[in-house]
């Protein structure tokens, strides 16, 4: 056997009927390239999901929710696969519109964005949105904000406030499990802006932009295990990352399913090697990095990796 | 419902044991981005597949082979789902290589590629070639050579000359089932260089660059239907969509798995719309492109495709 | 002439000594994909500075500071060409690590990260920052940090605060210049982590989160016209389209530079007339985005413009 | 001075009225990412293009004649900076239309496809390319076809005796100065149908696939040194690189500009390190790619290279 090679590329035969663990298995075997990346992610996550010393953080960039992934995220915290979650506040805002039984609706992206404004379409690269759902939005969050009590508030206490007015997606399932969702940059939404229309003429409440650090680094300071899933990158993926600056303790698990690339030198497309450097990832941790867009590797990471943890069913 | 909206966007739902093709119509059912365009892909080579007037062109570029991409490629023809495949060289020296019993092995991307070189290892991203490989094709290949007749051949006729000699793989399925294998840019490979060492000493036989077009252009012209799958583009995607130019057809159907992109300007990223004003494709014809890695896309579009056309089995 | 044809490409010969703008002007000759747009993008920005009914605002995200693009904000705003900026919270700690004197350090990306750990090195791709910055930045900062007022205070007036003890950089020059900074997500970063600490002990400043809408949004609903500059996507870049969604104002003129795609759906890559389906640009307002690393395109595009502006000299 | 931290990074600030090596050389001072890269381009290159023992390669891929890059490639060849070039034959295409006096134009990408066909107008995208362009390019090529010889030729010859029929361009250039031109999938290209459709009436020139190896093996073997230059990568890259593996001798130094990504694979996208593993590029040789648009990189590349080669006049 010549040095450095063990493991022979196995030629990839597709079957009819393969499940999605039987294809993310095939693929290992070919096992180069993303789709090598992409099993050794399943791998990794069964192996957080399995740990019971694990805290496993979540986040979710990208217009995620509006794509129709916000589905994955909720089934995860169901199932106590999530016990933080970041967000974007633009994931959320979509969330509750969906959560308040509007809809996003297959659109295309070549059409004429002109025309679509006048006919009150907002487009989401090839999601149509109607304007009547942030009028309908206004009025369910208008409503929440006004039975805020007349004190600093953290953002996801807000969110958890929210959470428990919905029946589903992904603030109502974390408020259901207690779980904690955080949203540093909640001002740039709709959410926030609708915060500070309220707060124009109602301007007891004060948001208190540091306030959910306390509980985030708590955990952060109390971890056995930490392990994290990165849909994206962005300011969730930071805000995950940089609580460890602050302890002795680091990340063990690392997933991040990525469009974005390292070269540009920005933290979204970084590699988790990067990480290493910074003591984000501990020495003896594992980070994989899948590139690609998050709407076909979230399904099948999910997907695989369920299937590993509950049978084929 | 609002103008332009009618089909929503569903929330995707992991489930344990769900099949490749269950995942892709879930997926589906979301519908956005490349999750939504994979899933157009596999309902497009459902049809492309089905219909029997449809002559299937396949064009394969990137070093598939070295990831084990092969294998769904001489599956699919083993199945009849190819008609016409145009490669590069590269892919089919690395077919050949495992066909005689050689391998890729699994390597990584982080490495020291002057101590691979010292350990006579060559490196395609994260998979390992030993040199041993390259002196077992030399000796096949040199032999195949020498068989030639005296007289010019086209490079097809060359490759199923190998073909011929080989059991499994690419070049091995297509002559047993008579598929043509296009490669104009032969020169551009090992295989082209070890024609050159030939040559050297042995000067008689020579490759007609031209010669292919014209069993390629019959073709052309006589198709009731055309469609193509191009996984990257490069030479075979080009070569493939050219010939249409000299005739009254066009392409009904093409998918591309590409991770280009079209503001470059390069045909491998180029949209399918671009090439109707070529008149590549035809005015009703159907074009989808997923972007992303073919390592991940095509075992997907592959096996959700056979699940449809042969059942779960 | 043929339809759709009125302006032929002309080959770009290049010339010993051409300044920057005679390199852009010959670009746009030429004329063709992204340096076509970074011609436009040059063209745009010249009529945005010239316009004295335009309000400019500059969204800055991405690993710029480190990489030596904070100089191109300091003399932008210093030469009154930015009146709103929107920063990550990354960039400015890096502005502040390189305003007390500390430095970043050109590296490589081909290095063990292990080994950078061990020595104290945090990397950003192919630039080192000495862990002992952030011991120096912590000496710093908690100073300005106690020195606050004990009452809720704005994102906004922090900066200012931290911008008037520093001599150079981005916070500095703002400060000097009396322009906002706004940091949306400044829990995201360094600053956001020593102020968690600071606030461990010393409790009683809160930093309120909304506070800094109500001056954002005077502005926006203010302006006579409104241009934008984003480098990188994220929060900045949505941060500030998003002000125009309650308004009846909407950008005139909008320049981005990017190395995000748009088929992933994220907003960092949406194309501006996506914007447009929102009202975020008007009906009759430019967009124009230039793909590619910002570390040349941005430092390309001011140095033309200002030539336009200023003259050979 | 703490570990492996030498040279700081300096801001970049820019002045009106910058030579383009003045802003290279900023930007080297800065010295990060894609930025910081294209700099080591230049250094390389002047390095490359002073060394009287180098024989310097260029590799020309992606549609860049249409995008006016074909004159950077004519002025190097004018000024003795290529020794030997291969293209992609869509470049060569596209340099003999404009040759023969025809033009692209500039065009949109947000455009009507089905409309531009049947306006006959081809779209290259955004650049715009009337069909009666290829009429009058059928006209000249076929008259040059007829005047062929009744003997297999090569490939390079047959575009010398094109060349020598042109005034301008690269073709004609490189007739001119006696630059051999190599092509390997000449098929792949309008030139190529041309010669399919001459040869159905006149079959008497065999064009020879492997014959240009023998010179272009001979330039490999008896290099002092070599240098290349890549736009792109496609065949011309892996063709230009693939001579070495069959000589003693290794590329010194590589320059390669390119919009593709390691991760997928592919050859126009590997980092030049991993050409090390093969032995194409030497132990002690240096490669720098600069990811980005060609149509951005390439004029800066050249222009500044040639002001620090003959001053700024």
């Amino acid at each position: 056997m010549p040095k450095h090679c063990d493991i022979p590329v196995k030629q990839f035969i597709p079957r009819a009927g393969m499940t999605v663990n039987e294809l993310i298995t095939e693929m290992g075997n070919a096992g180069a390239y993303n789709g090598g990346s992409l099993f050794g992610a399943v791998e990794l996550y069964e192996k957080m999901l399995s740990d019971p010393d694990m805290t496993k953080f979540f986040g979710l960039s990208g217009a995620m929710v509006p794509a129709g992934m916000g589905g994955v995220v909720s089934t995860l915290m169901e199932k106590g696969h999530i016990d933080v979650l970041t967000s974007t506040g633009a994931n959320l805002t979509h969330d509750i519109i969906e959560a308040i039984g509007c809809h996003h609706y297959k659109g295309t992206a070549e059409c004429d964005d002109i025309e679509l404004r006048q006919d009150d379409i907002n487009r989401i690269y090839d999601v149509f949105l109607p304007n009547e759902a942030y009028i309908e939005l206004e009025d369910f969050i208008q409503d929440v904000y006004s039975s805020l009590p007349e004190k600093p508030i953290t953002i996801s206490a807000l969110l958890r406030t929210i959470g428990e007015q919905l029946d589903t997606g992904i603030l109502a399932t974390a408020a259901k499990n207690d779980i904690p969702v955080y949203c540093p940059a909640f001002q740039d939404s709709v959410l926030g802006l609708q915060y500070w229309m309220y707060s124009q003429f109602h301007k007891k409440t004060i948001l208190d932009a540091i306030g959910d650090m306390h509980n985030l680094m708590n955990t952060a300071f109390n971890v056995k295990k930490a392990g994290a899933v990165f849909v994206g990158g962005g300011v969730p993926k930071n805000f995950t990352l940089q609580t460890m600056l602050m302890t002795e303790n680091a990340f063990t698990y690392v997933i991040q399913l990525t469009g974005d690339r390292p070269d540009l030198g920005g933290l979204s497309g970084a590699t988790l090697d990067e990480a290493k450097s910074w003591g984000k990832i501990g020495e003896g941790g594992v980070g994989i990095t899948v590139y690609g867009d998050a709407t076909i590797t979230l399904p099948v990471l999910a997907t695989a990796t369920l299937e590993r943890l509950e049978g084929r069913k």
